[in-house]
């Protein structure tokens, strides 16, 4: 009997998520909300489940289900199989996509402005130099005279055209060795990895089983990754793939993800999202390209230092714990094999260089797609503002950094009405004088949220246009139509019903506009701290160079009158988008570029702010639009008195 | 029915034979030779499965089966579990074993009399000084000061203590830094591989985790295998084992198994062997030596070049075609876990250089042995007579070296009453005047067989007592009660049935004697052509070093008497026993040692045998006892003209 009743309550529903690889098994009958919490995904419910906010909405692609009419949900998206997840039950195996994280903006180095204009001024160099290379030998056949073995051969004529270099093989490598030299009668193509004074050889394939060499240039964002597929002889970009990083089911930031590694197997977890996030990445260029996964032979990535660690399964504790010191900051040499990744076996992994726990190789390479490392002369500022806020300061000869926690606002996170940078993000905003709001969504689409660029300009056109109080608090004294009251508190409607997406009103509450500050200020007073540690004024800065995932569109002026950039000079800025990604394809594609990512990790002074007694003044001060000193902003201090 | 007839037709009696770990199922009802030969398993059976030779005998263990009674079976072996195999049927599961290569002596570097003796003056050091060691840190705990990363901070203690080596770290071990470098307060112990300057991480312990240091010194033979397991720390051999090469059963020569490897799967397979015979013999080790495979962290491999392919799962086709071309002979570092050795995954794996596809790193490792790479003054003649002979000549300025196919005859094989070293094997045989024969068998128990060294002294015995002429012929006339007729023509009786083990007498053939013959004739004519190769005279030869596997009481002057070895001053000779054995142990203990095995091999200058003119007639010439030309054995001729 009691086999019998278990067999009952047997779980029996399959619930798939997209574009999660994440499926939970439900008994026939749940309710898919706890489904989706069941299955640790990151989705809304305002009003605890409802039916009444309409944030938990999903689409049901397939499958056997029972829905709730809702009024919080349209008919026009019900009728397209848009459901509210609270009012859903599961009658069978169902396949469900969570809408907002369906089309991430593609995120390419060739789409930023700063890439196709300054590309010359930068540090890194384009003059192709991988240190994985392909080296065509033509070995003479042996004789009873001149009867080296296959390697001998080999190595012979390699070092000769390296002149020198210690030449290894890889295991794997000797074992096709004989066949290979032969094949094509002594003609060979030898694939290399080179690496301080070493060769090693990783590949040696006969011409006529023609293979090419192409490496991977990869981006492991906390909340995004994105990849490129390069072909290693012109450096040309043969594919491009972003999606979310499959570990955000695991935690949405990098602390909560260090806190979820903590228990056993989980830490061993979090590497395999990652690989398989990198790995689907990879089977989408190869089919783009037309390629084959062996061809791949070399892969940059750039990551903050706890990406990398769950990139390589290194404990991540002790980056969150006093003195912050992380296993590694140079990642010694890491074949594809040993991670799993869809490449050649043999591939060689190189991890962009951490400076330490909280200023990571993404900003190193970052670093590589600016003159900072170039340029002794004039001072250059570079912020990355995401989930968290690394900030350097220097030129050529001296480099300062430090970093904060800024949050996930900018990216969209933590924000009622914020999205990431995907399909129908508002991602630039402008107010009329008698309060009109014109704004872009991305692909032209019905607005479904805003993006942190849209994020910006709505801060600031509340400011200008006097929505709100430098404090950040709403004037409900005007009166206006568009200031509004939701279950959330006071808030301001920037779409409405009928113009959104989801068929209701999209709403910034005033909780929002305070996050939104929160961040601004702990990035602003970072900045100002990092300068006052080197004893710098703000006006001494020639150059500021910002990435991050704004999305593409930051409007530098909105940025300042915000305060979360600095007032000075506006052609001082520079957007430089992803600059990790850039960075990683500069490191892919050139040793040198390798080389000075090494170096300038090694070099730079990193400034522990946590552990600063000014820090808590100099970010309180910042929590004011733009700054409780307006003195700081005269370009903005102008305006108001205008 | 098809499908009952099928079942009918199932093979349903597993045959399991040891020492091999080889079993074949086979139909009930089948008969047991050829269940024996199914599985590719070396056993004689002379009469063709009559039951008159009694060669097939085997032991089986237990099982169920059925046997004739045969007059070639004494019935104290039959009670014992002792049967014919070509007259027995077997009736279930049965486990049967191959006696004759049940109890192999076990060799040891330190039976060995010139090791005890002339320890001191041989060319390979003895002093400590693994290329794999420990090294004890004391990394001190990190501040907000001194926040380096855990890698980094051990790094930089690394190279304080070696130097300024560059010091790289393997992948599974970076897994564990964090962990291991917190668990006794920065105390920890670093496994380090040292190779061309640099070092490489390999394992880190902390010190609480009580971990030792041992390494594996293997000579890896066609026929046997033998290993010492070693402390690394004093050098001392904590356990020894040897078997057979369970490639055996694909082949008992390097030929056949290179003609065995070229079908399908079949490299693979053979590599599977001789992993397998390796882990067999770790297991006996480390159960001896109460460690943990884990705490093995070294193995130096020492075998011919075809053992040293097979062992890597290297194509050895092109070893056997003209040029003779190895893959390799100096093997890049290769791991543990590439190979799937029961040892710690990361622990580096070095095979002894070879010099080419015929003089192996058996024979490179060999030469440590001795004091040839030592001494300038004065010239040495190396000899390893196995189933492939190699000769070495030179002094510490100049090798030259050639290698001859000797067959496997002074091994045991190709002769009847042939057996390897082990239990039962008559290895010293004296001759008295009135013909009597005085023996001694392995471990003193009833004889079963001769192993080489028994060989070596009975042709001598016969050819000093007129019992075969310098022809080797059989003198029929002298009408002696031990001139006997076998199914396989005129022999000469050793043991009276009465005596023997298997209870029937033990024979020598005029065909065996013509196959020693050969044997001695291959490693002569060699021997002599190498010196002519390089101008010198055999007066000019100041010592002697032999090596291989006689056995342990070669007979210097009878090995002269018959023509094997030169005929100059006796106390110019020193056999070395398993000195491929020796010299992977020195490898393993300093890598002195290795560099000088690599420096050897690179230096030697190799003669290929098989495209000179002169070979046949010098081999012809060296067809008869000792030598058609008798005044080069002016020993031999004064005793006979006396």
């Amino acid at each position: 009997m009691a086999e019998k009743k278990s067999r009952t309550m047997k779980k029996d529903c399959q619930v798939a998520f997209s574009p999660f690889e994440v499926s939970v098994e439900v008994p026939s009958g749940s309710n898919l909300l706890d489904a989706v919490k069941a299955a640790n995904l990151p989705l809304k419910a305002t009003c605890g489940g409802k039916g009444t906010c309409g944030d938990c909405v999903v689409r049901i692609l397939s499958g056997s289900y029972h829905s709730k009419p809702s009024a919080a949900l349209p008919d026009h998206l019900a009728s397209q199989g848009y459901a509210l997840s609270c009012q859903t039950t599961v009658k069978g195996n169902i396949s469900v996509e969570l809408p907002q994280f369906r089309e991430l903006a593609i995120q390419s180095i060739v789409d930023s402005k700063f890439f196709r204009e300054e590309k010359d001024k930068i540090s890194g160099t384009y003059e192709m130099d991988p240190a994985v290379k392909t080296i065509s030998l033509h070995v003479s056949a042996p004789t009873l005279d001149d009867n080296f073995s296959d390697l001998k051969r080999i190595e012979r004529q390699l070092q000769k055209k390296l002149a020198a270099h210690i030449v290894s093989c890889e295991y794997p490598v000797l074992k096709k060795l004989a066949r290979a030299v032969r094949k094509d009668k002594g003609k060979i193509n030898i694939v290399i990895s080179l690496s301080e004074g070493r060769a090693v050889i990783i590949d040696a394939v006969p011409p006529s089983e023609h293979k090419r060499l192409f490496g991977l240039a990869c981006d492991i964002g906390t909340t995004t990754v994105a990849l490129h597929l390069v072909d290693l002889q012109s450096g040309k970009i043969a594919a491009t793939a972003t999606s979310l990083n499959q570990q955000i089911t695991c935690g949405e930031d990098i602390i909560s993800r260090i806190v979820y590694s903590q228990k056993p197997g989980r830490l061993k977890k979090l590497q395999e999202l990652i690989i398989l996030t990198i790995n689907n990445l990879i089977e989408k260029a190869v089919t783009t390209a037309q390629i084959s996964t062996d061809e791949i032979y070399f892969g940059s990535f750039s990551g903050n230092t706890t990406m990398t660690h769950l990139f390589l399964s290194l404990d991540p504790r002790y980056i969150r714990e006093e003195p912050y010191v992380p296993t590694l900051n140079q990642v010694p040499a890491v074949s594809a094999r040993d991670l799993g990744l869809k490449m050649h076996p043999e591939a060689r992994i190189h991890c962009s260089p951490a400076v330490g726990s909280y200023v990571g190789g993404d900003i190193t390479a970052g670093l590589l797609c600016t003159p900072m490392l170039k340029d002794s002369k004039g001072i250059s500022l570079f912020i990355d503002a995401g989930t968290n806020g690394e900030l350097v300061v220097g030129n050529k000869d001296w480099l300062v950094t430090c970093a904060c926690s800024a949050g996930p606002a900018f990216e969209g996170s933590g924000i009622k009405c914020g999205m990431p940078a995907s399909e129908g993000a508002i991602e630039k905003i402008k107010m009329g004088k008698s309060g009109e709001i014109e704004y872009r969504a991305i692909n032209g689409s019905k607005p479904r949220g805003v993006c942190g660029s849209g994020l910006v300009d709505l801060l600031a056109e509340l400011f200008s246009n006097a929505y709100v109080d430098r404090s950040g608090k709403l004037k409900a004294g005007k009166g206006h139509k568009r200031i509004v009251e939701t279950e959330n508190g006071k808030g301001f409607l920037i779409v409405e019903e009928k113009d959104c997406f989801w068929g209701k009103d999209l709403v910034i509450t005033e909780n929002d506009i305070k996050n939104l500050i929160r961040t601004k200020g702990a990035v602003y007073s970072a900045c100002s701290l990092l300068l006052k540690n080197v004893g710098l004024e703000l006006d001494t800065i020639d150059s500021v160079y910002i990435a991050g995932g704004f999305g593409q569109h930051l409007n530098i002026e909105n940025a300042v009158r915000i305060g979360l950039l600095p007032d000075i000079g506006r052609d001082k800025f520079h957007y430089i988008g992803n600059s990790s990604l850039l960075g990683a394809y500069l490191i892919l594609i050139s040793e040198r570029n390798k080389e000075l990512a090494d170096a300038t990790a090694d070099n730079m002074t990193y400034i522990e702010l946590n552990t600063e007694p000014d820090y808590m003044n100099e970010y309180t001060g910042a929590l004011f639009l733009p700054h409780t000193n307006i003195n700081l902003f005269p370009s903005v201090k102008k305006i108001f008195r205008a």
